[in-house]
């Protein structure tokens, strides 16, 4: 293996340096980085791209700026000329949990399954080009297992290692039941490598050991083993939990270019480079500028956090639109004035009704708890006075502005 | 469940009863016992035949007493009226071992298979009515169960659960690998039950944990539960191993009427009566007898030894063999004469035989080593004269009488 150095020429050990600095940028762990690089090295000498798996769980495909720090990893190895492996693990979503205990592991149907992965293509596609993609439903191989099948990939693995695993482990020791199907599910994810011969495998921290079966099984089926490749967990808005969709500490990559910029402007200023580094599209030098910047304070925390609300703007919807964020955002949150489009509705209800039931009757708010406490913390605006009294009758009439929160306006049109 | 006692006559009560008493002998664990009494009473009264399960292993059917335990206990069953279930494990014969670690695990051809199961068949025969006996292959079942299945059926069941046995206890103990597979052997066995819809499942002490994943799957699966019959092991000749092939301490029970009185002579005392119970087809009354003469000195050791010698060979041989067999004993050993039939071997070699030679060339013994320990120790005889000499020449004739150890003799023919 170590030979495939002294067959490089310079340029293409140039190109290998240029490579692994793109790829190690951000991740939190390269399992090993050494063989990494004699992949990357081998595909640069003879051409030959790598295979990049990531899997994908089929039942839930909504798609925030959490999960781009892989998908962004993948854009990179894509615009190096290498292959996408998109893995929807369908099969045990078709299985889903036998036990019935995980609400979590419902059983999909086909239909389902199709529409979910669908839903995932058009929202990757905004980070990374589809066409270059290959997508694989391992229940193409893995319903085809006869229970003989079963026993002999079983005879690959020892109990004692699959009970490494941190949440058995952690379920031994609390006296918690594992039923022993669990015990399938990172078998099952370490064959599917087998099966695509994938050079390397894209996961967030939490996706260790799984990602680590793959290594295992390939050499186990005498195959070249993956590399595994774990980018860490992005906080959400709140800075503190993992972002996801449930915490509502997250930036869907639909969302309009007001949220999204408004949102990013929410992150706490810790986390900022994080951000910048794991979901953005700024070269290496880039982000070492911003750093550098920061740190001798010639950047303004302030002026650095547009900026990443501007480039996550940019990226999901235009240089045009993150522009346009940027200003409206100037002239809203640091004049203090109105953002320059506010969408209107049309009203058709009473000339006065109690503010309460207009807020929640406009969806500004789900529900009459959520009104009462925005009023309560002197969140809400008609026409830019405050609303002090929960009992106030609004007086409907045309143009008026109905202001929830920082972001959220609308005008009234009669 | 209860309310099949109010249904019963006194006469089927009395029924359930003799049966009970006949199946509870000589068992060591009944689980539960109170199950079993339901089972036999709702057969009595329905007419309905019990379901009794033996698995037997497809790569070892060489049958000796040990085996004929459960047999006879299968027996006592088939006498009343209930069906036996001959479960040949061929799934996992033709497996193997997937790590290929364990050499008793080989893997079987169907050919092998199916000469084992004929040979199992055979033998069994002397015990029991084969044409009573169901016989199934579990592949007919195994083999068609896919990996979700196979997931469905490891979702009934919790790691912790099978930790539990005692073999995987004591390796997690010492560290030992466990490979995943092994966990699958006690599900199949589990299965199989749910598959035959067992009523019973025998077999020794060290298939306590097996038998009751019968049980446990067949609640799952939501059929009625077996009960779980273990029948004690038994020692071999030697009094302190389990009877079997290897330690050379067994009975066979093909073996000729001489060798196998011999050999019952050979038991130790203190086992005597467990061999009454346990491999002999004598009644509750007849075993309850010997106990009491054995305890009150009415009945001498020697004798009732002699008897259990003579039971075994009717057995297996039939009532003039054992006569004979008795006869034979006495006048060899107790009088200290040959035995009144000696096998003859047609004599074709040279006129002068090194006697090491000659024991070996006649299958006597099997090596030249054995030949020298036997003479040694005195074992060897030519027409009744201890051979002394290693190299001690034999001059071959009609009718030289050849001894070797207390049991074996050969007539020479010219």
């Amino acid at each position: 293996m170590e030979s495939v150095w002294k067959k490089l020429t310079e340029e293409q050990n140039k190109e290998v340096k240029r490579q692994m600095a793109t790829y190690t940028q951000g991740a939190q762990e390269i399992i090993p980085t050494e063989e990494l690089e004699v992949k990357v090295a081998k595909s640069v000498m003879e051409k030959k791209p790598l295979k990049i798996k990531l899997g994908l769980d089929p039942s839930a495909p909504d798609v925030h700026l959490g999960h781009t720090v892989v998908l962004n990893k993948l854009r990179q190895f894509q615009d190096n000329g290498h292959i996408i492996q998109l893995l929807i693990g369908d099969f045990t979503g078709k299985i889903g949990d036998p036990t019935g205990k995980s609400v979590a592991r419902k059983q999909l149907t086909d239909e389902e399954v199709k529409h979910n992965a669908k839903t995932y293509f058009e929202q990757f596609g905004k980070v990374m080009d589809m066409d270059k993609v290959e997508l694989h439903f391992n229940s193409k191989w893995l319903s085809k297992l006869n229970f003989e099948d079963v026993i002999q990939l079983a005879g690959k693995i020892t109990v004692a290692r699959l009970m490494e695993r941190d949440d058995f482990e952690e379920r031994i020791a609390l006296g918690k039941p594992i039923s022993l199907h669990e015990f399938f599910y990172p078998l099952m994810q370490g064959y599917d490598s087998v099966v695509l011969e994938s050079d390397i495998e894209l996961g967030g921290t939490d996706q260790h050991f799984n990602i680590l079966m793959g290594r295992h099984f390939q050499e186990k089926f005498g195959k070249e083993k993956q590399v595994a490749m774990l980018m860490p967990l992005l906080e959400g808005l709140d800075g503190v939990e993992k972002m996801s969709k449930s915490k509502k500490n997250y930036i869907g990559i639909d969302e309009s270019p007001q949220e999204m910029y408004g949102k990013a402007m929410s992150i706490p200023d810790e986390l900022m480079v994080k951000y910048f580094e794991l979901i953005t599209d700024l070269s290496p030098e880039q982000l070492t500028k911003i750093k550098d910047d920061l740190a001798s304070g010639e950047l303004h925390p302030r002026d650095a956090k547009m900026f990443l609300g501007k480039t996550i703007v940019r990226m999901y919807h235009g240089e045009e639109a993150a522009e346009k964020a940027e200003k409206q955002f100037i002239s809203v949150f640091q004049k203090g004035t109105m953002p320059e489009e506010i969408p209107v509705v049309q009203w058709e209800g009473d000339a006065k009704v109690p503010v309460i039931d207009l807020l929640v009757g406009l969806k500004l708010l789900n529900s009459k708890s959520e009104a009462r406490r925005m009023i309560e913390n002197k969140g809400v605006k008609i026409d830019g006075e405050k609303v002090e009294d929960m009992q106030h009758l609004v007086t409907m009439k045309k143009d008026l502005i109905i202001q929830v929160g920082k972001r959220k306006f609308l005008r009234i049109n009669i």
